[in-house]
């Protein structure tokens, strides 16, 4: 059912913002507005948001019948039909700067825009992204509950990479994990990764096995109700290293520093200068090769991060990571994240996980 | 490894139909033509072939560095900075028509027009995509291969519908049949439904339960080493009513008769036209919904498509479902779904798995 509240901040924004009308296309973005989670693969999904006329419309394939009300009304189209037609029909001539979804397929969009000749196409979507940041209590407690499960997860995938499984299996079971814990599944494939493999912040899951010294990056995060879990561990196998440590430590330390940091009004680039800068400080600038976090939500990776490019100061209810991590390529890598959620005067880690050096034998 | 052959037919083909160059952004597509599967979430990915100068060159964000040589040259950047810019960079003042993955999203594609105002964009896809329709033998080893562990699957799934599975379970259930399989996972979100809710095609699974005379849509597909299964097969419980026997045998000749009508040369339509029309003169045409099918590979809904729209002649080497269906609303639905490969003189079925009518006890 149409959030009215959420719609009509949309449209305000809109009007603020010199847009006319916004082309939502995202089927996470489309749940945030009227509940209802649709996932119709390549057919064009689009829930038209007029500002002027402060009118909803959904252009839906008809394979995807609504029994319930959506709260506003539903324009279906079949595959043999001109949707994109369809589409065009609904914006006003008066509509002259149209807003459209970021993660619009260009197939719909080049075709609209043959259609709509002289109109501005512009990403509307920082519009909707800027309101769904800020999480309201429900999400806010189905955020707290998916890093729960989380954290449930850690404590029993840990001694499966203590016990011997190569990468792809400590993938393999965390899902059976997240399954057997009530999570729906993944948020994101997981990384988990032994020694030199961890020194690459995205590596990907291959039959590696861990062997004594390595470190082990485990990168994880499950869905449930529709929210999304996101926290690293690293921890060591039989035994660390002097120079291990030393890294651990300033890692641990940059995630802390970064955390105290967070509290309504600071910069996210603040928040990652926290992180940076401590991790400069000790000789390991170079080493930190990604931004500090990201945003999350429905999606795991939302609009928003904690970069060096992000001067938007935090505000209460927005939930990110913290995630710096040093990464000494051919060697090993260290990553240590929290997710944490804005309060009115600093901020709730959503993880309890320990982050105490740990070297399991 | 850039694929000589995949890419020289693409340089070929996008001469042949007017375009300069082509942004290949799909990582199945991209997958496809330098061997190696990235997926950059909302980071910009393109892979550029230049068309006249037989020249392609791929630009990936510096957090998937390639350890080995991809073939073509790789431009990284980092999140800050302006890498529409070094995309727009990468475009040659003559390309005057760009072809742009279909799937490209809107933030980057509004990005590239305004810095390359005056050229023409276009959806290029249709270029790659009909290259990709033609699975290679080593392809076609691969899909046979996914759709043997879907049988397998299908085999161990059925008694759990009749062990009182809820719907979402049955999902959960055949996520760890998957695996232990040997499969990666699902090609897609399952559809395991009973009842009432077998009527409508795309109903997401709930926690239903199963009672007797109820039908059981199991619409099922995993992955394996990066191609796709897809499969449906429909049962019943306990006993089967005089209506429900009709529609099933209606629906079994309807998929004998796509299945019949494939060979080299047979348009789609035609396909789609030999089991709708066998619907239909049976009195359920407007109960058949959707099209008969749709082409398969790396993603489970690829380019092409068995409907009354699409007049290409079926080729060797092309593999695509074959799933009539008809849906009593608010009753029952019956559908059938096997994936073929045409060959040179006709077809091989790639499920085995039985399609007699089976009431589970």
């Amino acid at each position: 059912m149409l959030h009215q509240e959420r719609v009509g901040k949309v449209y305000r924004e809109l009007a603020e913002n010199g847009m006319d009308c916004l082309l939502v296309s995202d089927p996470s973005a489309i749940n945030y507005l009227v509940g209802k989670k649709l996932n119709p693969g390549e057919r064009m999904m689009v829930l038209l948001v007029l500002a002027k006329e402060e009118r909803t419309v959904f252009l839906l394939s008809r394979l995807y019948p609504q029994s319930e009300d959506l709260g506003c009304p539903i324009i279906y189209f079949d595959d043999v039909d001109d949707y994109v037609g369809l589409l065009a029909e609904q914006i006003p001539e008066s509509a002259v700067k149209i807003g459209v979804d970021k993660e619009w397929q260009a197939k719909f969009l080049l075709a609209l825009m043959e259609r709509l000749p002289g109109r501005q196409f512009v990403n509307g979507s920082p519009v909707l992204d800027g309101i769904r940041q800020i999480k309201n209590a429900e999400e806010q407690r189905l955020m707290i509950e998916a890093s729960r499960l989380n954290d449930l997860a850690m404590e029993r995938l840990i001694p499966l990479a203590k016990a011997g499984f190569s990468e792809q299996q400590l993938s393999d079971e965390l899902l059976k994990i997240y399954l057997d814990l009530g999570a729906d599944g993944f948020s994101f494939v997981p990384i988990c990764c032994y020694g030199a493999n961890a020194a690459d912040p995205h590596h990907e899951n291959d039959a590696s096995f861990g062997k004594p010294g390595d470190s082990v990056i485990l990168d994880i995060g499950c869905k449930k109700d529709g929210y999304c879990s996101d926290m690293t561990r690293t921890v060591f196998l039989g035994s660390v290293s002097e120079e291990q440590r030393k890294v651990y430590e300033i890692v641990k330390e940059a995630n802390l520093r970064a955390i105290a940091a967070v509290k309504p009004g600071v910069r996210f680039c603040d928040i990652d200068a926290a992180a940076r800068d401590y991790i400069a400080s000790q000789g390991y600038g170079e080493y930190f090769v990604h931004r500090t976090g990201h945003n999350i939500g429905q999606d795991v990776h939302e609009y928003g991060d904690v970069s060096s490019a992000n001067q938007n100061p935090v505000k209460p209810g927005m939930c990110f990571s913290i995630e710096p991590g040093i990464y000494l390529t051919g060697n090993f890598g260290v990553r240590i994240e929290d997710l944490v959620l804005v309060t009115e005067d600093g901020c709730r880690v959503l993880n309890a996980y320990s982050k105490d050096l740990t070297v399991v034998e």
